[in-house]
C-alpha cells in the first residue's frame, strides 16, 4: 500500500512531516513525499540518514500553498504545489490515500476538484474522532463547509455511521443530531428539516437515529456519531479544545505552586499524562475527509512527526475499509431528490 | 430594593429557591416569592423558621410552568403560574428585577411578552459570564433565539459591550464575532454580514470590535464579549461544559486509583476546589437576559440555594447599573433600518 504525503503542508513542514512519514514506513506501508526535493532531502539528512530509505519516494513540486490563500484558486492556479501534485497522484492511482497537514480549505476544495466526490454525495465532510468518557465519537462535519442543507446533514449521518462501523468497529452506531435541546421542535429550520429526514432513515432501518443531542451530552457519551453543519461543528470542537487547554494549564500551574503540590504532581504524573494523551489530537493523528472517492486525511496544522505517522497509519486503515465504496453502493438511501450537482 | 423570585422554577424548587432567597435578604435586598403559598411556607418551616422573616413577601400563584411546555403559550395561558405572576409584578413596578430558574424559553418569551423589550431592540439575548484564563467574558446570545439576523448580532454586540462595562467594569470591552476562522471572509452569510456591521460600528467609535474570534481563542482570553447566534452560543457553552465535566471526572477517578494518588489528591484538594469553583455555574449564579426593560435573570435549572442567592445579588447589581436605560439612549446606533417590530 502506498500513501501520498504532502511534505510541505503544516506548521512544522517539511522536517516533522518527513520524519513522521519515515516512521510510518513498514512492510505494508510505502510513502510518496511531494514537495521541494532539496528541502525534503535536507530533512532526511537532518535525521542522520545518508540516502532515501527503502519504501520512500519523492515527487518534486516547486510551489507551496499557504494557509491564507483562497483554497480553490490556490489548488487551481498553483499546479505545481505540493498539495496539487499529491492530489493528482492520488487521482491517477499512483497512491492509495493522501495525508496533508496543510490548509483545510485547500485540502477540501482540492480533493473535491481533483479527486472528486462519490457520485451523489453533495459535500465532503471532515469527520474527526472526538475523545469522550467512552471510546470517543465521530463528529461530522467539523468545518469543511460552514453552510449546509438538510440533505447534506442526512448524508453526513450516513457517512459518519458507515465510517464508525468501518473504522471504530461499532455495531449500529448511535447517530445524534447536534441541537440546542433534545425535543424534535428544537433548532433552526435546518435542524427541524434534518430531524425529519433522519427520523425517516431511522424508521426505514437505514440508520440508528437516536434524535437530537445537546453538546454537553455528546461530550459525555450520548452518541457514536454527532451530525452537524460545519460551522457548529467547528464551534463544538474548538470550544471543547479551549476548555481542555484551560483546565490542563490551570492544573499545571496548580502542581507547581509549592513543594507540596509539586510532590503531589509527581505522584500522579503518569496518570495525568494518560488524561492529556486521551485529549491530544497528535495521538489521534488525523481527520478523515469523507465523501471523496479515495481516502484523504487532514492532519492537524501543528502536527509533529508522531501525529503525521499516526495519520499515515489511519490512511492505510481507511484504504482497507474503503468506506467510499459503501457510500457508492448505498447512495440511493441518502438522496432526497434526483438532481445531481457536481460542484 | 426588591427582587421578585419565581419560587417554583427549577429542579430544586421550591426548597432550594426559597432557602437561597432567604439567604440573599439583607439590609438592601428584599424579596417577593411567587408560587403556591402552602409549599413556600412548608419550605420555610423546613429551614427551622416559625414565621416569614422580615424582608420576605409571598404572592400566591397556583400554577407551575413545566420545562416541556410551549414557552409562549404557557405564559399566556397559565395566567396564575409562578412565572407569569412574577412577570406581572415586575411590569407593574412591584419589584425591581426578577430571578427564575424555570424554563429558559418561558422566561425569554414571558419577559418579552409581559415586561417588553427596550424599544428598537429586536430580540432579547441571554448573556452569561463564561470563565476563562482571565476574568471571564460575556457570551451573547447563548440560546434565547436559535435563529438570528445580522442586525440582531449587531445589537447583541452593543448589549454585551455595555453590560461588560457596567457589570464587569471593563473599559472599552473587546468585542469579537464567533467564527470558524479569523479572516473576514469566514463563516456563513450571517457572519459575513454581521462582520460588516460590526466593523462599521468599530470605525464609528461605537464599539471596540476586534474581528472574528475562534471558539478556542475565546476560551483562552481573546475577547471580553463574544457575539453569536443563540444556536452557536448554546453549542459553544455546552461543549465547554461537557469537556470540563469530562476532565474533572477523570481527575476525580485518577485521585482515587490507589493510596499514592489518593494522598496526592488530598494534598492538592484546596487548589482543585478553586479550579472547580471557577468553572462552577452555581458560583456565577445566573445569566442576564439583556434587552428587556427591567433586569431579568435566568438561574441554572439545577440551581441550589447558593446559586439562587448569587443570582439575586446579581439581579440587585443589575438594577443599580441599569443597562436597559443605556440601551434606550443609544438605540439609534444599533439599528440598520427604521422598521420597528414588536413581537
Amino acid at each position: 500500500m502506498k500513501i501520498i504525503v504532502d511534505a510541505m503542508g503544516g506548521d512544522n513542514a517539511p522536517d516533522e512531516v518527513v520524519k513522521g512519514a519515515l516512521e510510518a514506513v513498514s512492510k505494508n506501508i510505502e510513502v510518496i513525499l511531494t514537495g521541494r526535493g532539496e528541502d525534503i532531502l535536507r530533512s532526511i539528512e537532518k535525521m542522520g540518514l545518508k540516502e532515501l530509505p527503502r519504501g520512500v519516494e519523492i515527487v518534486n513540486a516547486t510551489e507551496v500553498i499557504s494557509m491564507d490563500e483562497d483554497p480553490l484558486n490556490a489548488v487551481r492556479n498553483k499546479k505545481d504545489s505540493s498539495l496539487t501534485v499529491a492530489l493528482n497522484l492520488l487521482r491517477d492511482d499512483r497512491g492509495d490515500a493522501l495525508v496533508s497537514a496543510g490548509s483545510t480549505g485547500a485540502i477540501v476544495s482540492g480533493a473535491t476538484f481533483v479527486v472528486k466526490r462519490v457520485r451523489g454525495i453533495r459535500r465532503a465532510a471532515l469527520a474527526p474522532l472526538i475523545p469522550n468518557n467512552a471510546g470517543g465519537f465521530i463528529l461530522i462535519d467539523c468545518g469543511a463547509y460552514a453552510e449546509c442543507t438538510a440533505e447534506y446533514l442526512l448524508q453526513f449521518a450516513f457517512m459518519g455511521s458507515y465510517y464508525a462501523e468501518d473504522a471504530l468497529k461499532i455495531d449500529s452506531p448511535r447517530v445524534g443530531l447536534l441541537n440546542n435541546g433534545t425535543e424534535p421542535t428544537k433548532g433552526t429550520p435546518l435542524q427541524l428539516e434534518a430531524y425529519k429526514l433522519l427520523e425517516k432513515a431511522g424508521q426505514d432501518g437505514d440508520l440508528n437515529f437516536i434524535g437530537n443531542v445537546e453538546a454537553r451530552s455528546a461530550m459525555l457519551g450520548a452518541c457514536d456519531v454527532l451530525v452537524c453543519d460545519g460551522f457548529s461543528g467547528n464551534v463544538f470542537l474548538k470550544s471543547a479544545e479551549g476548555m481542555a487547554s484551560l483546565i490542563l494549564t490551570e492544573l499545571g500551574n496548580m502542581f507547581t505552586k509549592n513543594f507540596v503540590t509539586l510532590l503531589s504532581g509527581m505522584l500522579v504524573k503518569k496518570h495525568l499524562r494518560k488524561i492529556r494523551a486521551r485529549l491530544d489530537s497528535d495521538k489521534i493523528g488525523g481527520t478523515m475527509l469523507l465523501g471523496i472517492l479515495k481516502p484523504v486525511i487532514k492532519a492537524h496544522g501543528s502536527s509533529n512527526a508522531t501525529a503525521i505517522s499516526n495519520a499515515i497509519r489511519a490512511a492505510a486503515a481507511a484504504v482497507d475499509t474503503d468506506t467510499a465504496a459503501r457510500l457508492q453502493t448505498n447512495i440511493s438511501r441518502m438522496k432526497i431528490d434526483e438532481a445531481d450537482d457536481n460542484m
